[in-house]
């Protein structure tokens, strides 16, 4: 569509907050949300929240409020989160079996079908019915079952030996928990990062103010 | 410093990510750095890491490089990273144990007091040399330690329940990596949020352009 060709980043990083919101009023049986409403809940001006939605058609009827239903169903097609793109995860430390355990499941646009770590002593625990499997089985699991999406839950050091290997094994986006900088050497794949020690210090520098 | 108060978001989340890389590089006991070798290896052109800089006072010699150390010390002053805040860290999940485990530390400005978490069977495990203690005890551990930040690694629900009561303790600055929109509620507090779902949600969009 070409509505999309223009959306910036910024428009993009609040999408999943509106998701988030019309997820909560549509579970609490909310049928219609106006968009004052919507901006005093999300702490964006109406003006704002409007300008959003009309990049992406005609979500609403201004002065009758916004149906929840189907802008839940609306922004999650946007989002593309009826997919599930068969995706890996490395690393089942704390972080990985959080992500694991919490960030994954129906409609979330990706499915869960491998999860690695170099421990032995961790191969074959089970986190959501997912084993975790040894690192040394990665490439015939992926010539097997041809995952397109890694999620790196390990060092920097292991994210920078682990991505041109991913990458030969078909894996073509990467969600990012190292400060390996993948979008860097390899800009043809997509990356999502996310730097969790960034944003502490973002809190400290604001702190600091 | 009156030229910080123009500074924009997106300018200061780019310090975090020049911190890492000066800390990379005086690590590896590189002395100076070109403008040029700074752009190819965060992604971002020669132009803009000039302007970013220029923003926080004269921190380099164009034609010359920037001074690896010099840099490393300044932008970590301005981020506030020789402070050390007394934070609590409450729910002792495997997020908020990778959290305990790996973002702490010297340097990160914050120094982490206490971890609460409701689960008894938690209740006296050590991470990184600081006891777990029952969320009861949170109310008598704050009047007597005075922490400023807490760290939210706990559910939506629990984290709207909780906020109320850590700012009457004193809290004045939150990480939260719940989706509870703190923010909205409280507009007096500082709030950093790591949503890491949103993050999943973005990649799922780039995938489906």
């Amino acid at each position: 569509m070409s509505h999309k060709d223009e959306i910036s980043v910024a428009v993009i990083k609040r999408l999943p907050r509106y998701y988030r919101f019309f997820a909560e009023m549509k579970n609490k049986g909310v049928v219609r949300v106006s968009s004052g409403e919507l901006s005093a809940r999300l702490g964006l001006t109406a003006s704002q929240i409007r300008q959003d939605f009309n990049r992406f058609g005609n979500f609403g009827h201004q002065g009758y409020g916004y149906n929840v239903a189907q802008l839940h169903q609306q922004i999650g097609d946007i989002l593309g989160l009826s997919n599930t793109r068969s995706t890996i995860l490395i690393g089942a430390g704390n972080l990985g079996k959080a992500v694991a355990n919490h960030i994954f499941g129906e409609n979330s646009g990706f499915e869960l079908a491998g999860i690695f770590d170099r421990k032995e002593s961790l191969t074959g625990q089970m986190i959501k019915a997912v084993p975790i499997r040894n690192i040394n089985g990665l490439d015939e699991f992926c010539r097997e079952h041809r995952p397109e999406v890694a999620v790196l839950c390990v060092s920097k050091d292991a994210a920078k030996e682990l991505t041109p290997q991913l990458i030969n094994l078909g894996i073509t986006a990467f969600w990012n928990f190292s400060s390996y900088d993948i979008g860097v050497d390899y800009p043809e794949v997509s990356v999502e990062n996310v730097h969790i020690g960034d944003s502490l210090k973002v809190l400290s520098y604001k702190l600091s103010q």
